[in-house]
């Protein structure tokens, strides 16, 4: 509405403060301030780009520290990236907010431009918008062979990266708020702090086959390769790397769940050809790829789990619910 | 979180029918259904991009008709492209939404077609969530040589596509939600379905010195480019072309002043340098280019309103805030 646009904007002019354009980042021509953000694309690559909303007390804590949360918001983004082999070139931040706290905007500005920076990112855009609190961010890499969700083929070995079950095994104590609990520090981190597997993205870019990010839980991320590839897949329950927060927190079977059908990892699962296994193990062996053999790609079009040996059915988790 | 989310795209998975992926659309390789769309750009050209959110009460009526709704969300994006002088390539949605509606989005997601067929413009990727009504929309364009608000000399010609004024003009008619009053069809397109100036941006391209879309209000956003160039401009009041749903809807005076600060008008106001008069002019005359010269760029910092030769100030429009 043009009276209360100009009405918002007023208020929300000094938001521009808080997100200062990066006009010296590679192919930013022009940032923050135009109508448009101006960007050279790097010549002979593909883009990959990804979109993500968070929403408050869907997606987060109403009261989540603004910092945690810029980082939630772009680091999720970027495992999109990493599932696609993609390296960052730059992002834009649609923020709606009920007002223009100016706390709550220091706090998760410097969260957004810290992890920018790490991961090597420029924001050249946005919008910010009076509303509930909603969080919108846009990712644009760049990638020469970008991984998808489709090429598995049957005898392909399956990997992730990292370990798994941390995300889930987090969320109880996030929503607890708590910051006295135990394990309050590793929780937070696990939630707030995931790590994008750029780099391992990069090392698998040349012979995996397929890729995804693990957001909705082993089981379901690596039927999403299954269906797009038109295959099945066997996982060994036993071989799947869990994480120690999971481990610590929960009995052994439970952490096994949470591994195999929690979400919000954000580490890789994909696909290899069977001839590039010697080459991935080098990889590993050198310690400069974290990933671990969990299976293999098969005919047919589901995920089997398997644990000594027979066919299992993980439990349901019985996560909190938001 | 993950269970949430799980329970989430459970039920949002419905909305994907609605979001059919154009993968045959130039340079896309990937559409919707991976972790990101992959896109090639059209070499040697520069992107342009913007982000803009529509809250539901903050920036239209929570009963708005949702085929028009898309029809909004979709123009204003691609009126910053037209500002830029880029021609659409492709775009994402962020939806949220606080059920899945199967009637709104069937709505929705037609209008969001058609204004997207009709403008030729991709849809590649996006999100849904649960939560308030929020429709963010991210497009991107490619130019070769884009326009921005910086550019502008003194010595310069200011001017505008189309008419302005009836953005703002509608705003009461569109709030008023009453389909029988009169003008509503003309307040509903006029709000609804702005025109993204895509053709005259092209037109003008080759030799405007800057430019940018009327969203603000001529005044304000002339002044937007007064401030990115460093020069003044100088307005003449009679000369600014005022639309004719605030002419038949609005004695004189209410109706200039609507013209020259309501907003939500989406034409271009542009400066040419003199020397390109002629050039422009003729575009005019053959009838392919709707434009009117308003005034001028001047030594300074600020926009002058001149009025029958002398300095004036429009009065406060009085818009219906919501």
């Amino acid at each position: 509405m043009p009276a209360s646009k100009e009405h918002t904007l007023g208020e929300f002019d000094l938001i521009r403060r808080f997100f200062a354009s990066e006009t010296d980042a590679d192919g930013v021509v022009q940032g923050i301030g135009d109508d448009c953000a101006i960007l050279l694309p790097p010549p002979g690559q593909l883009l990959a780009t990804s979109v993500d909303t968070l929403v408050s007390e869907v997606h987060f804590p109403a009261n989540a520290d603004p910092a945690d949360l810029a980082n939630r918001a772009l680091r999720v983004n970027l495992s999109d990236l990493a599932a696609c082999a993609a390296q960052p070139l730059w992002f834009t931040l649609a923020l709606t907010l009920p007002e223009p706290d100016t706390v709550w905007l220091e706090g998760f500005s410097r969260g957004l431009r810290e992890a920018a920076q790490k991961f090597g990112i420029a924001l050249v855009g946005g919008d910010t918008t009076r509303g509930p609190l909603c969080i919108t961010i846009q990712v644009t890499g760049a990638a020469e062979r970008p991984l998808t969700r489709a090429g598995a083929q049957p005898g392909d070995l399956v990997y992730v990266t990292g370990e798994l079950g941390a995300g889930a095994a987090a969320l109880p104590l996030v929503l607890s708020g708590d910051a006295g609990a135990s394990h309050w520090v590793q929780a937070r981190n696990a939630f707030y702090y995931p790590q994008p597997q750029l780099e391992a993205a990069a090392l698998i870019a040349p012979f995996a086959s397929a890729a995804l990010d693990v957001s909705d839980g082993l089981l379901a991320d690596l039927g999403h390769i299954c269906e797009q590839s038109g295959v099945g897949a066997e996982v060994h329950a036993e071989k799947v790397p869990v994480a120690e927060l999971a481990a610590q927190t929960l009995d052994h079977d439970a952490a096994l769940a949470m591994a195999v059908s929690g979400g919000d990892d954000y580490q890789l699962c994909f696909t290899v050809p069977a001839q590039s296994r010697s080459e991935l193990e080098r990889l590993v062996s050198a310690g400069v790829l974290e990933a671990t053999e969990i299976g293999r790609v098969i005919e047919g079009n589901a995920v089997r789990m398997l644990k000594s040996g027979a066919e299992w059915q993980p439990p349901a988790t019985g996560y909190t619910h938001f």
